[in-house]
């Protein structure tokens, strides 16, 4: 492919626009680091790859696991990939895109395999926290990552590209209202934990060996005080220093991995 | 001061500038998360502080703690800060920057004070990486970050920013070579824990009580072996679920803290 005027480039393109992602019910996702994962572990969901004549030749296992899995692979010119990527996406340089389907997990799904540990996010909207946050809980074998509605969008080309491939490795499940997912957690039995810099308990003193969720508030106000009294216990990580607080994505990151050692260990 | 073509001001945006830094022995911190560290733990360090009146509503125990410690504060209008920011600062719509003297920790100095927590960083070259690996330092009660020769400018816009105000909390070293910097704090006592993927020894399974230091690479390609047979342990973070990584950031943070709660828990 070598117009990069064609109607599938436009199509392609118009992913980068999240009203027209829910309307296809695709997304993109660039770079050898998501395409691999997304080949390796959900070529199901893969519709097309787009990728130039030297990344086939920089990433040839690559290229035959796709072919293998039956996802057709499409040999595109460094102009109809930057075209495709529509300045949002760092394809050019990397020779490398994905046309993926919604990745749509249920939240009764995942509780119906008895998970032991969740990570749940409330109002999270900066896109790197989000992303960075779920190849964190990948990193640590949570079970799955639950977003509320009114989340950043996590098909969106920064969310994608900070999880650097967990979005293929674990169920992410978006779209519900945090009361409903508060309500289906806490009946299938998982103790719920708020991680908030009021917390009352401090991490390392609380029992993590059963199945909980962790729940997780906005970079900047935290967790609503409602959504804090529906939780078992409100966690805080001790601060030892001077810092006024962690971010997101470390704060969640230390409380996932220490569940992980509470659990695995 | 309302004349954004003025010397002054010509002179503070220069500073977005990484030769004139330098030369001048100066850096800027904008917004007011780190403009009240500098004022409040650095006053010795903060030349200026220049605000605009919407800002000195909205930050009034700031102004008084910078005035209280004679710090020059100077209300400018909304034009002149947008002026000296030059585009790379979010200083307009925050209304705060205060121009400061580089911070200058000396590695002797902090060795002299007998350290139990440092964290070596070498050749990282993100600036959000970096900041927020100084922050996660600071959270965790670590006593120093030294940042090797050839790492990002500690003083940049982007790590001060994502400091989070850290970078005025506790000594950043900067500037010497890696080999100089594992053969000084290895001869005051600490030991030398690389963090790397290729570790023979899983975090959670060594020994953190006594005084070290964690020592991490490039984000990238990790750390040099030569590094790394320096060091008395290559350790790795362990990874439960199919991520291949974490990022530098919070592989850093996890360390740090397990490091924190063995020392002090």
């Amino acid at each position: 492919m070598s117009n990069p005027r064609s109607d599938r480039v436009r199509a392609v393109r118009a992913l980068s626009r999240r009203a027209v992602r829910v309307k296809q019910g695709l997304f993109l996702a660039d770079g050898p680091q998501s395409v691999r994962e997304a080949v390796a572990h959900r070529p199901d969901v893969v519709r097309d790859v787009y990728v130039t004549a030297d990344a086939v030749a920089r990433h040839p296992t690559l290229v035959e696991t796709a072919l293998g899995a039956g996802v057709p692979v499409h040999e595109v010119t460094d102009e109809v990939l930057t075209a495709m990527g529509d300045g949002q996406l760092s394809v050019a340089p990397q020779g490398l895109l994905a046309v993926c389907g919604l990745l749509e997990a249920s939240l009764d799904d995942v509780l119906a395999r008895q998970p032991r540990l969740l990570c749940v996010l409330t109002n999270v909207r900066d896109p790197g926290n989000a992303g960075t946050v779920i190849r964190g809980a990948d990193a640590a074998g949570a079970d799955a990552v639950v977003l509320s509605a009114g989340s950043v969008d996590v098909f969106g080309p920064k969310v994608v590209r900070s999880t650097a491939g967990s979005l293929f490795h674990l169920p992410v499940v978006v779209g519900l209202e945090i009361e409903a997912i508060l309500e289906q957690v806490g009946r299938a039995g998982l103790r719920l934990l708020a991680a908030d810099g009021s917390g009352r308990h401090v991490l390392g003193q609380v029992d993590l060996s059963g199945p909980h969720a962790w729940v997780m508030g906005n970079e900047a106000w935290g967790l609503d005080e409602q959504v804090r009294e529906r939780c078992d216990d409100v966690v805080r990580v001790p601060i030892h220093g001077l810092a006024e607080s962690l971010n997101l994505a470390m704060a969640a990151t230390i409380c996932l991995y220490a569940s992980a050692s509470a659990q695995q260990g």
